[in-house]
């Protein structure tokens, strides 16, 4: 595929907006958004109607447009997105985003209009997203598709490739509340033409975008889809959430954008294969994205565990189990070091838990100076009332916890993960005092399937 | 067991606290946070140096103290534990926590202390939480032998068992920020006398106490764990999270409180024939938790799913089908009632994918008369822009979404979960809109495994 038309998506000079209207919607929130961020000035509206939107003339049709146009959005009804199509083609129009819905998804007559649609762009040379999507996102040049919140538009290293458009917006809601900020969004709808394998290409090469998300409800051509994967995941992770994997599921999604899922354990295997770090979750999705958009990848897989909760250290080592990976066994200066500064009731060991000892400085320069382990995950679960006794002393987190800022720089290339659990404002304090080179994670399930992801990553980035 | 014995550890009328200090620690906290709650009255404080602390007497032993003494605290070094607990038994007391640590957790030599005190409190009648543990806590009357911080002390329905005293600590800190309040604590610590089937059978009985969460790591006695599970989960459900689940989490906690885990498998199938709920993380107890507290037991096992979002609808069916729970066929007349509000292209299935139609208020009533269906899950996820823009044209949550609370009235009987995702501004509305009689989860595969406890919940209280 010529970059270049993918290229136009993310970067036009000049967009038409056909189905541009003057009441609430879309068709008017779009170019309200479009005159926000400096975009309407590049665009031209269209509706049959005329008149003015937001001040800016409107054309009663594509063909009245007078200049060139690099990206055309549709929003018109679907019974006559095809004469739409047909007036954007003899423009010369060659990319466009149709977010119609009203095709595949809802049945046979649907599916009749989205094959006449798949043809028509083939037989002029157009390249689609959609039908029945939201189209793109770049956040470096704040041009949307979509109106998006201003939070969600701060620029990230995070792409996303969302065969759904409301779920690729609920996620450009969501993520900035939880610390994760995009470079670029392509919801991709039914997929007539461009699909995940033309973005993941695309996002590869991109120099904004440090990881990628995709979420997939079924491959048109799951070897190609596959291929990309691997080729994606040699330069950057990709992280997949797809759903339809069970016969539910199959069901569920076959309605809603109109693509059969495949056999689910095919795919488990072949994302595997192909270095794709699958999640079985938003939840997951989202934990793990933040720690690999923040963390190095893992040169070996033995995790080292600091924690002040026994419980929580087990739950830890019952992951790492799960996950195939591996406790690091302390070297004896380690074990010397801690025993030097640990009450007598301390158990050396892997996950080390100090419980309340106060020995959290100490013990974790001690773990971090140890060249037996890759990673590391900290669990500084405190109860908050003696805490807050310290504080009233005077006493600082560096004191209470050890300078991890500091510490941390000294081991660079590994993955350190805390583990942020307890009452507000503590876990608050202690995400301020991990700063921006410690990813916190919520559960000790999710810091190790972090790691784990570092490690896959580690070893696919070397292949 | 006399329940009387059980009843000193919650309601004591007069207590003693061996270790008591001036200086800042468990010994100086206790007190202080009993004077608060005005417990110190009913409190002997023992420390040999005798003197004053907040004000308050210190006996230098305990055969000092002229009363008696219904509950004794000890937190004294574990070498003199025995001396205390020998004098704490002359002097009548027949209830001791001992949380101080320093026993079998910490190896040969701790192991031998703890066996010499576990047949010294057999000897004497003497029943006994820990040691190494912080002990209990009732918030109806405000009495705990650990410091903990006002919003835990709110009293609610949930009652938590936890082998760890720092664990059930964290989640005393943690659950009032989700919204879960306590009726009940009991930390066990390396159970040398007390165990979880103790207390399930204090809490069954306990009219506080709607639902019970057990954190274990092993049984000492499997078989009479089991059979107080059983007989609590007919009555109230039990949700039981356990680590030690594999080979490296044994290792770990078999430092940490001294209890070899049992084989994870035969605990599975045992905690489900048992009828208990075992869930696998922190995040998922707290989610079900939340739910089972305010949601009647399910009546069947068939979901009805109302969806803005049908990537989430399929994430739910997925969920349902790896649950093993079932998706409710729609009515015909519920069927009607949808397609004569919606748009065409909203395809009338379950999940029920409504997109951005706007009919959530029609499409809930429908779906919430249908008899087809025993329990629901909502999942309003609504891209936050265009939201905004009907608030300022001044629309209200009833109109945009229903009036949850009247519709929810009319099916007490069946449980109502909401999938709450996206900008935080919309999900806190989204919470207010549920108010105290919707569940709210941040997933779809906590809403189901919720119902699907529910659902268990029904079948087994049925019994």
């Amino acid at each position: 595929m010529e970059e270049s038309i993918l290229r136009n998506f993310f970067l036009p000079q000049s967009i038409a907006l056909v189905g541009a209207t003057s009441t609430p919607g879309f068709g008017y929130g779009i170019p309200l958004f479009w005159k926000k961020n400096g975009w309407l000035d590049k665009a031209y509206l269209v509706n049959p109607r005329g008149g003015k939107i937001h001040g800016k003339e409107v054309y009663r049709s594509v063909s009245d447009i007078p200049g060139t146009i690099d990206l055309a959005v549709v929003l018109v009804p679907s019974a006559v997105v095809r004469e739409v199509l047909l007036d954007l083609g003899r423009k010369g129009v060659r990319s466009v985003i149709i977010e119609s819905a009203g095709f595949a998804e809802t049945g046979e007559e649907g599916k009749e209009r989205q094959e006449e649609l798949a043809e028509l762009a083939r037989k002029m040379g157009i390249r689609l997203i959609g039908p029945n999507c939201v189209g793109v996102v770049n956040t470096q040049n704040r041009f949307a598709t979509i109106e998006i919140m201003d939070q969600s538009m701060e620029p990230g290293s995070l792409a996303i490739i969302a065969q759904s458009g409301v779920f690729g917006n609920i996620l450009l809601d969501h993520l900035p509340s939880v610390g994760l900020k995009i470079s670029k969004v392509a919801t991709l709808g039914n997929k007539v033409d461009l699909d995940e394998a033309d973005f993941l290409e695309y996002f590869v090469e991109d120099h904004q975008t440090k990881v990628i998300l995709v979420y997939a409800e079924g491959a048109r051509d799951g070897r190609r889809m596959i291929t990309a994967l691997r080729r994606t995941s040699r330069k950057k992770p990709v992280i997949i959430l797809k759903s339809g994997r069970t016969p539910y599921g199959r069901e569920a999604t076959r309605s809603h954008t109109a693509s059969l899922s495949g056999e689910d354990r095919i795919y488990d295997a072949a994302f595997r294969q192909a270095g794709a770090i699958r999640v079985a979750n938003l939840q997951e999705m989202i934990e793990i994205a933040r720690v690999l958009t923040t963390q190095p990848p893992m040169p070996g897989e033995r995790i080292g565990v600091l924690t002040t909760s026994g419980s929580l250290g087990a739950m830890t080592a019952d992951a790492a189990y799960l996950e195939g990976m591996k406790l690091a066994s302390w070297n004896p200066g380690t074990i010397r070091k801690i025993r030097s500064r640990a009450p007598g009731w301390v158990n050396v060991k892997n996950p080390l838990d100090i419980g309340p000892s106060g020995i959290f400085p100490a013990a974790c320069e001690a773990i971090f100076s140890d060249p037996h382990a890759d990673g590391f995950i900290l669990i500084p679960v405190i109860p908050y009332t003696p805490i807050e006794n310290y504080f009233r002393m005077g006493l600082q987190m560096k004191e209470l916890l050890g300078d991890w800022a500091a510490l941390r720089e000294k081991i660079a290339g590994k993955p350190v993960v805390a583990v942020l659990l307890g009452y507000g404002r503590w876990t608050e304090k202690l995400k301020d005092h991990c700063g921006q080179r410690i990813a916190t994670v919520s559960s000790p399930e999710a810091a190790v399937k972090a790691l784990s992801a570092l490690r896959r990553y580690g070893l696919q980035s070397r292949r």
